[in-house]
């Protein structure tokens, strides 16, 4: 796909109404706000879970949709505009697009921890509107150039590639080190990938799925596991504990695996996680799932583990990210199993909601 | 106290020999084992809450009375006799005694994680005796010199001392930190006064003890707080979470405390301390309770919380409890509420098993 | 002092115009630049080295002074007017400035190195105006409040107290730690109270003047050393060796000291303090003298030191040091020798250019 | 090589009696010192360029040849006998062997910091024996067992692989950084190999010796730069500055690289490697040449950088090289270019000390 950008003034866009309510249509061009900011032609855009979770349900924890917006926020596409003070990109520059741009002035953005700003600007979280439309203002140092040899399709899978890139950085992960992964879905697999690039030792994935831990055998994990259903009658944590040791045991873990990566927010693999870690270990949530679930704390104290939460992406992540596919050490075209057109993106929702275990990652087209 | 160290043969010491079945029997003089070991005559002796569960369950976790022990693991005493090559210590010298002495061979031990060393030898701990006899043998690098104006029960007190240490060092506490301590017993009120010395910029102690609360403030809290019962109906986390919140709003602490030090093992607290962590903030587990609790992780990962499992001590924990005893930052004599002789001991541990506000550390005189 | 605002339309500037050239004038009053900048009346401002050093030299490495500058960047006020988004501060504000306002869109600033952002309106550094006036704008989140029972003049000590708070966070500071600070001139104390304030065991000044020393020990160091000179004939790193392991022997170190405070920028410091360090110890670099210097390499290498730079502030440094003064921790009026009217602004350059060794801080009275 | 272990009493030894006078004689078997010992049959042994120097000057800075010892440390080779507490290794078990083993009582040591324990046992470090003789005994944590497909080469390999895991991990290298690494000899060059494995954006391996690069840019380096003589009547300073900016400038690293790995010792090097550092960025000091150079310390400070000394290795290190062989990731015999038997070792240590650009790595056969 390579769009001719044209001055036309239809912006076409994917608008979520209210609760299962979707229809695209047309929107004012967005304008800059600012003299940092750039406006982008959309050119592919990948569906997340969050995206669909807002159109059936209306809200995510506190954000709760009250008026429309437009869906859609892991997206690449060509400046076809800029503001004054924009020094690092040119019209013409294809870029990726971070999705969420802080606010700059509070304690979290000055001490670098902007993913944890309350007033960032995220796309397709209300009451911001998102990218699944022909045009997207953003700062400009939320876009990251792409080389020519990277497609825009492997700019738009940049945003899950940088969610990985995070969830390594919080586990500090060093190489030569072991890591379980739970969870065998696009964040999963990218974060096996990644550890493997990052130089770690064995990366095992873990999911219920045996089609996806298929998957991820042959994309990066040097072996997988698939939990059994625990028996009945058997304790959950016991269980889970079970699970945890049999990983250790199965690919030879010694003490326990030096990282967990927890992608799934499922119960089981939360426990079996602590469970599999080493003493001293680092285990990342990075999954969410139940507000609230039976935890191991005991285990966690005794074995002086290091337990931290992964959410979004901070400085140096999305550079990454661009490095690594643009690298060719993290592959991102084979997780892109569906392609839609832009009229289409309704049927890739619906899709996306089955849930189906061949379906990783699905990406819209954008508005020639 | 001032012992006359004798070279009588008798070496009475307080044994448990089975669940609730404790006496006093004269036992051979511990020998040294190797050359770095030295042989101390005990002056004073701390009760500590894992004393007392052996003595009533003979067992915490994996670790199971199956043979007789002598108790106690909270000790100073007088150097009476030294090993070959043992170059920091001398017969006469005055110490305090790190109850653990790991196996200095394995990895935990030769990266300085000593505390996860699987084959330590823990006074104590079945099924390696303690402390609550005339003399006891150990590694001459476990024993910790103090300074004349230090007294043997303060030198008893550096263990729950270092424990607190140890608490401050997983926290990474920092000075003019916010610091939240969930529990008012010694080890809570010492975390505290460790805070406090360490620059904080306002610690609050919280326990269901009024008594409790009211001592730490006087002792070094800078605000305490006191939980109410939650109100019938109310989901437990939801009150855990109001909990929370309520000392962040009472005690002004903005998006809430940097550290959480959970010193209680109690299901609410360890929910409330979540609830009450700022984004990015850090919360230690160090007291033990229930296995598996109901645990907020959809929270702990938005907040991108660090949470550290806090386990015995470290390189330097002791040398830094000797330090801050003897230079008064930290007053133990305040925290000793009950005194015994060793003929009495098992009336001391009757004391500590009542668990009353009343009672804080409780000490046994050894034997003269 | 109580500035009565007024809306006159004049703004007295302390302005150096070339190399040793300074007058007051009457300049135009500085707007908002945007609708996150405030106005404040200038209030108090300290002399720095700096500011002495452009209007004696005109230049600080590549910070050439071209046009003339307003002088002046250690300073406090009252907030008079405030931009459209501002939201932590209100008109009638008592703020202390921090004087470097970083660009915000540099990857430094993005992940918390505003210190090291190129772009950074730094006050009173060609070609940006200093603090020296009656108005002066910043951005917001640049000032801080301070409570009613500081001081203008505490407030515009925040700044070197702020230098200071960057030092120790440099130096990972921890409590029970063994530091000698070299320099005890306002920065070089201001690290020692502060060193002091984070529990520190024991703090050493150092300094060539005698007078120095003797303030700093008063103020807040508990040792003070002051070097001699090098005997003649002697290798001059040989000789700085001697001073280090003097340092050691003197004040009970064992194998020397776990941080270096390096506030000088002089050679044989530099080189002492290298010798002076323990084994894996700390040395911060804050002090800046001679571009190159000789420097004991091998030993750095052989002691696995970490050795860091110090430059500027970082996120918090201002609010730790604001409260580091209005809790009393830190003393900085006692630092204060002389204090001028705006009028006498020349005089006050003067007697700091001198160097006298009973002129701590300088500062000078705003414009009412 | 597949040296039948028999029960001959000899025990051939490559000795050091004085300055520039080696011989081998038999020597005593060496006997297991304590039941952790074990004794080795040594296979293979690389020499370093410590061995030559204490051959060629009898002293390394504080060690000093006072009587005969064996020259040699980097070795492999069979596990002949095993004291009692030996549970890592049986008889028959192929090792690498690290060759220095701490006291395990010193503070060091206890805090996982061994490397810089002043009571060491460092094999062929005055007054130690080192490991050129038929047997050798060690602590058996400090035999690290190899895999069937290492060769006794490889096992040799293993000690600078683990310098190199050392010098990485003081640099605390993270995937997609930039590199440069001074020096191309067998250190620079597994520094640059190792980075690679690790991640690394892009690694610059530089040297005087064209031929060397040739060999690193054939090896692992992404990018190479032989330096050139510096200009005359240029100051050292300002031609290193110079070295430093080109090499920025030729192979587009912005401000500067992540992370230099300075392995010559050589002052140029050393102040090049500081300009060529971006701000915040790493420089480690592994090389060992002049005990002090003239240094840019004010380029030090101003740009923040984070500045340590490696020295040996620490816990993991050997694990970590035998892993990176293992796997293939580090191809150790490419590095080795010639082969000496034991009868031959003074003919080995002969070309080692002529330095040729050719030789990179030389190994000698143990005694069969």
């Amino acid at each position: 796909m390579s769009p001719s950008v044209t001055n036309t003034e239809v912006n076409p866009a994917f608008v979520l109404h209210s609760i299962k309510n979707v229809s695209i249509e047309n929107r004012e061009i967005p304008k800059l706000r600012n003299e940092h900011d750039v406006r982008v032609h959309i050119e592919q855009t990948g569906i997340c879970g969050s995206d669909v979770h807002y159109w059936q349900r209306g809200r995510i924890g506190d954000f709760i949709l009250t008026s429309p917006i437009v869906l859609g926020h892991e997206s690449s596409g060509t400046v076809v505009e800029i503001g004054k003070a924009v020094k690092n990109l040119k019209v013409g520059d294809r870029v990726a697009i971070e999705p969420g741009v802080p606010c700059r002035y509070c304690n979290f953005c000055r001490e670098g921890a902007y993913n944890l700003c309350a007033d960032t600007i995220f796309a397709a979280t209300p009451p911001w509107d998102g990218t699944l439309q022909k045009y997207y203002t953003v700062a400009s140092d939320y876009c990251y150039p792409i080389p020519a040899h990277m497609s825009a399709e492997d700019g738009a899978m940049v945003e899950p590639t940088a969610v990985a890139v995070q969830i390594c950085k919080v586990a500090d992960l060093r190489a030569n080190q072991t890591v379980i992964v739970f969870g065998c879905g696009p964040i999963g697999v990218l974060c096996q990938a990644m550890a493997k690039a990052y130089g770690a030792k064995k990366v095992i994935g873990v999911d219920i799925s045996k089609a996806r831990t298929e998957f991820a055998k042959k994309y990066a994990a040097d072996e997988v596991f698939v939990p059994g259903r625990a028996p009945a009658g058997v304790d959950p944590v016991d269980a889970s504990r079970a699970i945890g040791e049999k990983i250790i045991a199965e690919f030879g873990l010694g003490e326990g695996a030096d990282v967990i990566l927890e992608c799934t927010g499922a119960e089981p693999c939360i426990q079996a996680g602590v469970f599999a870690a080493k003493k001293g270990g680092t285990y990342v949530q990075a999954g969410m799932g139940k507000e609230n679930v039976v935890f191991p704390i005991t285990t966690a104290c005794i074995r002086a583990l290091n337990i931290k939460g992964s959410i979004r992406y901070t400085a140096g992540c999305y550079e990454t990210a661009v490095d690594m596919v643009a690298s060719g050490k993290i592959d991102v075209k084979a997780l892109i199993t569906h392609r839609f057109k832009f009229e289409d993106a309704e049927q890739a929702f619906e899709l996306v909601k089955k849930g189906q275990e061949d379906v990783l990652k699905v990406v819209i087209e954008g508005v020639l």
